[in-house]
């Protein structure tokens, strides 16, 4: 056995508590697996005085954990405060400045500064683990930086947010509105009270900009993910996916091609014959297309303090190991500023859901706006029939692959005409 | 970057020389990966003049694999044989021997000697991959040992032989017959022209002994794997299966209490809303459960050539950037020869499909059967009547949890009435 791996944790709310337990209740399992035992020596957050499901008696406190990172007698430090720039920026830059590892869980960081920070942990020899960052305790950033480390990755995807996916399969379930479910979601503690990082699609798309990075051996492009979340979509919508063969699901997509690289959150529709159809709940999924192995799909749990302190521990017995990948799979130096596609170029098909009112020479022109963008229309369904002429009806309208461009320029167009009492809503149609 | 690593290829069928193709194929995108350098430097197979799908122009041939494994110039000696002894043993202990690492695709190997083979290899420092033997493409042996290692495994389980599961698949949607289907498959190339070792469970039971040996620290106990296969699943059962709102998947499940390990292969039937039941068609998918992170679910390809070859160099790759770790996750002097529990222990819920002459009496007495070892019957159902009274009918029984031995002593007795015509059918129900 060698010396033991010293380990400082800065944050200590759900997940820090999480990883400290963790470490002390599995450390004879650990340190056979490891080859050395993994200790806590430090530890800091905000509050000194809270209770905490975990034992710091044997833990150094420190009120400042840019301190505790530069200070601490310690060879790794796990940043799990959260937010982009910051405390947990600084103190992640001052633990590579004073030459320990860092892991973290902190997608928000990852996605914003990821490149700059692997370019610090490399010329240090330091390893930068962000596996807690993206989806939870699925090990998916070894399985695509090892796992499939022998395949160019074209096509990577998932249910990369839990509190979505609960909410989407909660609608389906039960058949009620998006706000209903919300609200339920919160009080049973699966969404937060302002939801907007999770429900608009940003924290999917954090972990979106890091898998295709790593996949695609590009540069972290966060600003670049085209992302729209899952308000719009109603339990109209669900039934009618229902009824034509499909799922919702909030999916982030990367893809690469000869013409550069999409990456992409927004609320998608998959046959329910795809995998990744049947991931319900709270669960997270990734599927990644490897050249020669094919489609692998990892599913588990996307969130909670103890299948998120799985993933960090399983960075930190890494890093025990001695075994030290550069943080996206390639050295930073050699990760290429990859052409972003923009969503006008997206190639797809794609469900619109119109409010009109229900009087002659509407459909119509909808269908005269597809045709003069050269769109060819799969199906095209008028739903119930409105009681007084004024009263709206909705018209649900399915399309063969067309441009981004052109289903905007439609859609525009059919905005215009003033039966059309609601502005459309999209929702593209994946080919899983 | 360091100094190539040299390959030696063992084996030239799909999977060698996918894997020789890969090589090349990817050469400079694995060298990125992998930090060095992955060159084929020796071949060898039984064969040296057949068309093979990959270039071996720069390869040093060798008509003998142990000669190959002894003598050639090489890092790695990648075993592609197959078979749990003879040629295959004797070239990967002559790698050993000779200080070079290892990878086999090899199940049966691993299975029968791996634990040996594991002591060998670590007392030389050198490593013994074999993500291939498990689940083909799936980097399921990598989730278990690394991104799982800071979780205690209790239960490990999956579809772990694609031709059973294409099987039952197919079986379903067609509503067709076990022989028909079996047929079929062999005519698309998806059984064997002797499909035992497939359908009689043993490929499957190869796996999950390593599977087991993996998440528990324990030395491989193949031949204490319960086994059997998928040959007496009806069209009947199937649609009994369905109606009872289960699917039929021929599983490997390995668990561990304080009682002791349990290892089992055999037909089950899965809640049709367990992730693993949508898991069709000859893929693969190995559930793990861990104590912090909870279900983790990998599903992909378990077979092929490429998809195998994938996991074949990801354990190459692995060796070459030096992250050597035990094969099973523990140094083998530390794993366990835990005690493992026979069959008749197992505790569950059972399907019994029974064919009686349906005549007055009979039910009763199979209830009283039941009864006498105290096994809760959760539901009888006669399908059909006969139109004689010779003809025989179906009776369907499911059943509380109860033991296997308790189940098999109602089933003896059963059996002894000349009502029931032939011999029960049981289907383990599984609570997953």
């Amino acid at each position: 056995m060698g010396k033991a791996c010293r380990v400082a944790v800065a944050g200590l709310g759900t997940v820090g508590a999480a990883t400290v337990r963790l470490l002390q209740q599995q450390a004879s399992l650990i340190e056979a697996r490891a080859g050395r035992a993994i200790e806590v020596v430090a530890v800091s957050a905000r509050r000194r005085n809270l209770e905490r499901d975990c034992d710091l008696a044997t833990a150094e406190w420190y009120d400042d954990p840019t301190v505790m990172a530069r200070d601490a007698a310690c060879d790794v430090v796990v940043e799990l405060i959260g937010g982009s720039d910051g405390v947990a920026k600084a103190m992640v830059e001052a633990a590579l400045g004073a030459g320990r590892h860092v892991v973290s869980a902190n997608k928000a960081l990852l996605a914003h500064h990821g490149a700059a920070l692997a370019t610090q942990a490399e010329a240090a020899g330091l390893a930068l683990g962000y596996e807690a960052a993206v989806a939870g305790g699925i090990p998916i950033i070894k399985t695509l930086r090892e796992g499939m480390a022998a395949n160019a990755v074209n096509r990577v995807y998932g249910i990369l947010n839990g509190t979505c996916n609960f909410i989407l399969s909660n609608m389906r379930e039960t058949g009620r509105d998006f706000e209903v479910v919300l609200a339920e979601a919160q009080a049973l503690g699966y969404a937060e009270a302002d939801p907007s990082f999770d429900v608009d699609g940003v924290d999917a798309a954090h972990k979106l900009s890091l898998l295709a990075s790593l996949a695609f051996g590009s540069a972290v492009a966060f600003d670049q993910v085209y992302c729209e979340g899952i308000r719009g979509v109603t339990a109209f919508d669900i039934a009618s996916a229902d009824e034509l063969g499909y799922r919702i699901k909030l999916l982030g997509v990367a893809t690469r091609s000869d013409q550069g690289i999409e990456q992409r959150v927004h609320p998608a529709m998959v046959r329910k014959t795809a995998p990744i159809a049947a991931v319900e709940g709270v669960l997270n999924a990734v599927v990644a297309e490897g050249d020669f192995v094919g489609s692998i799909m990892a599913e588990g749990p996307g969130a909670g303090g103890d299948a998120t302190a799985s993933a960090v521990v399983a960075d930190v017995i890494d890093i025990a190991r001695g075994n030290l990948l550069p943080a996206f799979a390639v050295p930073a130096s050699d990760l290429v500023a990859a052409k972003i596609l923009p969503m006008d170029k997206h190639w797809g098909s794609f469900y619109v859901r119109l409010t009109v009112l229900d009087r002659p020479g509407v459909i119509a022109d909808i269908a005269a706006a597809l045709r003069d963008q050269a769109i060819s229309v799969e199906s095209l369904l008028q739903h119930g029939r409105a009681n007084g002429k004024t009263a709206p009806v909705s018209v649900v309208i399915t399309t063969h692959e067309t441009t981004e461009a052109a289903m905007r320029r439609a859609l525009a167009e059919i905005a215009l005409s003033e039966a059309v009492v609601e502005p459309p809503m999209v929702i593209r149609i994946e080919g899983l």
